[in-house]
């Protein structure tokens, strides 16, 4: 009863995404499914890794997500009637009836699927996931998990990597959906970047499926359709403490735009602003006078958008209500930013609206980790990053290269052997922990064999460079952290409960923080090391010379 | 009657992916639709153009594509009961119950949505869609348009790139499920490569979902998952004209390796092959008699994998079978795919096997157009390239910049202005029309407005570029063709049948095809000019003049 019990509360729903189906994969994975079974071989017990090779960005670390998704495919892996239908239609008529029933019979029931948790700051070459079951079924879930990981855990990084440039209190605003690859893409972004370090998005859809917080306002197109006053009908706005109400707010913004030039220490700003813009910021203030924030460089930012700005925010004022602030999309940031600041604290000082120095500046407009770096430098207002197309598309190098290697069948280590070096696999079923220093800091990863005997805190452990046989270094940990969990096992009891996105996200700040900084800064940043015990050392390279084929020089 | 006939049989299905709802928007969509709501403008007349500014990967061209999805979106565009009840909890409480009552009834039958053709040959400004209908509505499709538009151009872009390298008689394959964002991007990858000029996928779904060829052999940990011959219990093969049994084809890879390696003129490549490889080989072949391709390289490409692969090949032919050929997927492509043809061919020399120096060599491993351009030059073999990565995520440059511009407004013009002339958007509701010359080659394309007398065949036409009043040329075209058909329209009989995929990948060879090649060549190509009637340039700098600020020296 108690496995009855565990297997309800830990069955994990299907994938977010209805198109990830046991036919989101490649051809290749089906060919394959088809010989070992031919062959006999689809029961071999084999094992396999998910790891990547090189952090992305020119950086140091890598932010592990994905996981969730990857568990809910594996959990709800079947191939449907209709999936088998079209299977025969692209495999040739000489593969025989007995392996598409067998293929409908197909599910993840005996496969343990080991991994770190989704937020984990990971390392190359230490396996993010470890597959254990039948070759056929462990095979097959190769190309969706990898899928479902390299870009989830590529965003991530990025996120987490502009969160780190634009420091802890600024608010970060993902807003890249449409130019994202598509709407997945897109959704997936937005998850993504928000377990990385990021605030919230503009995708209402990915706010609705994973409760991640929306912002937004308006475009251009907004400004540029208003053509003047007269245009505004309904003009009245209450008092925001009730009672009262002001007939011609429209009226009143005008009036207060009057009052702004009248002042000398404004007038040098702007002279006459741009009067379809002042109707059209009225307007949205009329629809949303709790929540009034304009983008204010439709026409110009200084001259015309942020006095238009001020007027309504002070009109707004006057009727009890607080304007949130202002977006610009265009321009310098640093000297448009600084300057709203100055013209805000005028404006506070000027009319005596307490806090008005301090409205919201919202900035976007093609920025990336080099920009948030170069406006730090320059010096800056802004209070919010808006940020889409570098986010989303990962511009600066938008493929993480995560693989999915076999390391072990029926017992048997497997190695992959390459002429780059970075390209071998470390064979067998292995067991990986995160050695901590004084303070709390990591110091190094460690793969051991899954048969060999623990690391323990305070012992005096060596630590080996996978493939070079002179670096090695001793370590006494503070505390041994094994990088696994169970998160999914024939056995319900056996299985790690998925984590909210709320505590993923919170994970990934927690091992970010951890981190010495110097692995995590832009420039240079310092390597974190990972290795492997000296059995396992040992054994890779018996293997290695076993394997490799002897070189002829002619 | 007919209307109704015409509706049935024009009214595009949902959109493909069924994430793609209402919702999938950006937030500022939302609160302007309150605020157009709530200033009564919702139901004002607009005119929306989306349009790409730059070309992207340095070159001068761009494949439009995206179209059908966005009609599918728009037909059937719709807040639903859940959508709703979602917003009120992301809209302030302030905005009024009316309101929502109202968006539940909003949908596209008031809109009208014009396009170029999906594949056609685009260049930056000219609009390639143009949305008409109620602001509140075409404001509403803004993101989602660009989220189905921008990818899917950008990577049939790409992919028409790559076709132009490559040649028109190589064959492109399309790998990059696992590196692309998410499994929807991987699915529109399938798809819009395929509009783009590649031939297949490695992607089952896509194949399923749209009928594009899929293609797929197997990995390294096929080959990997062998130890050894033991392991292959059947071993039996009939004969492919039927009759005989070959009991042990495992052995009569074995006998045919010999008999290889007592040639001196292969002897000279390879001595001991890996048996694990072989075995493996042997299995592939046993389950794939009519379609044996092998991945060579898991060992060493010249001294193990392809005598291997031509031991289990030859066995094959004995049996009346025919190898289909290898796959490279690491190492000089261009090295291994000469000295794999000249291996092929002297085995076909050796043993008189018919048609053996022309199997298919597959090369995969990160290849892109600069990969495929320096194999050109060197000299290579191959026939059919598999490509992934830098493919589908547009490695170099991973976003195309579309854009949706207010261009009027109940029958007003309304210009983007900007400092950066690239930003200003052309005003008008407008037609464009591509100008042919002699031999059918395309000379500029046209804007006009909406109303201007359309451009005929053998007049004298004057061509102004839309900002530079020096430039202009005449053009007398042979032909004339209209850019835009009706996609979209509330009388179902005025709207074009969407066409099917092949239908676009055909339009698509042949708009490219009738380019001249100095556009769309990699290396310094040559722009294609884009144009306005005198009357669009003099109306588009007396709204510029008009609108612009006047700055102040100080």
């Amino acid at each position: 009863m108690e496995e009855e019990d565990g297997r309800r509360s830990s069955f994990p729903g299907p994938p977010t995404d209805p198109m990830v189906t046991a036919l989101l994969t490649d051809m290749y994975q089906i060919t394959m499914a088809y010989a070992y079974w031919k062959a006999g071989k689809h029961n071999d017990r084999a094992v396999f890794d998910l790891l990547h090779r090189k952090n992305p960005f020119g950086g140091e670390y890598t932010v592990f997500a994905g996981l969730e998704e990857c568990i809910r495919f594996a959990a709800n892996f079947r191939f449907k009637k209709d999936d088998i239908s079209f299977l025969r239609t692209v495999l040739p008529p000489t593969c025989e009836e007995g392996f598409f029933s067998y293929l409908a019979s197909v599910d993840c029931s005996d496969v343990e699927i080991l991994a770190m948790p989704e937020g984990s700051v990971v390392f190359p070459r230490v396996p993010l996931i470890r597959v254990e079951g039948p070759l056929l079924v462990a095979q097959l879930l190769e190309t969706t998990f990898l899928t479902l990981v390299n870009y989830a855990s590529l965003v991530a990084t990025n996120a987490a990597r502009h969160r780190c440039v634009a420091g802890k209190d600024k608010m970060l605003l993902e807003f890249g959906l449409r130019r994202a690859q598509g709407p997945d893409g897109g959704i997936s972004a937005s998850k993504y970047c928000y377990i990385g370090g990021f605030d919230a998005t503009s995708n209402v859809e990915a706010g609705r499926l994973f409760g991640i917080p929306v912002r937004g306002t308006h475009s251009h197109a907004f400004v540029s359709s208003f053509m003047g006053f007269d245009e505004i009908v309904k003009r009245s706005l209450p008092h925001a403490k009730g009672g009262k109400i002001c007939e011609d707010f429209v009226h009143l913004t005008q009036l207060w735009l009057r009052q702004m030039q009248d002042k000398p220490s404004l007038r040098s700003y702007f002279h006459e602003t741009n009067p379809s813009e002042l109707a059209a910021f009225s307007s949205y203030a009329l629809a949303f006078p709790t929540a009034f924030q304009a983008l204010v460089d439709t026409y110009d930012v200084l001259r015309s958008g942020l006095p238009n700005f001020c007027a309504v925010a002070l009109a707004l004022h006057e009727l009890g209500y607080k304007a949130l602030g202002i977006r610009l999309d265009s321009g310098d940031l640093s000297y448009f930013s600084i300057e709203t600041r100055k013209f805000f604290r005028l404006v506070e000082k000027e009319f005596g609206v307490a806090g008005f120095g301090k409205l919201v500046i919202v900035a976007s407009n093609d920025i990336n980790e080099a920009t948030l770096d170069a406006l730090n430098k320059q010096g800056h207002e802004v209070d919010a990053f808006g940020i889409g197309t570098h986010l989303v598309t990962c511009f600066s190098q938008p493929a993480l290269g995560c693989v999915y290697k076999l390391v072990e069948i029926n017992g048997h280590p497997r190695i992959k052997l390459s002429e780059d070096v970075n390209k071998v696999t470390i064979p067998c079923k292995k067991n990986c922990f995160r050695l901590y220093g004084r303070e709390g800091v990591p110091l190094v990863d460690l793969m051991i064999g899954e048969n060999e005997v623990q690391p323990q805190p305070g012992e005096r452990i060596l630590c080996h460079h996978p493939f070079v046989e002179s670096k090695r270094a001793y370590v006494v940990p503070t505390r041994v952290e094994p990088l696994y969990k169970c998160y999914w096992a024939a056995k319900p009891v056996r299985r790690e409960k998925l984590p909210s996105l709320e505590e993923v996200k919170k994970h990934c700040m927690e091992q970010i923080s951890a981190m010495r900084s110097d692995h995590l800064r832009a420039l240079n940043p310092t390597p974190f090391k990972v290795s492997v015990s000296g059995n396992l050392y040992d054994f890779i390279h018996h293997l290695w010379l076993s394997e490799a084929p002897v070189g002829e020089l002619q």
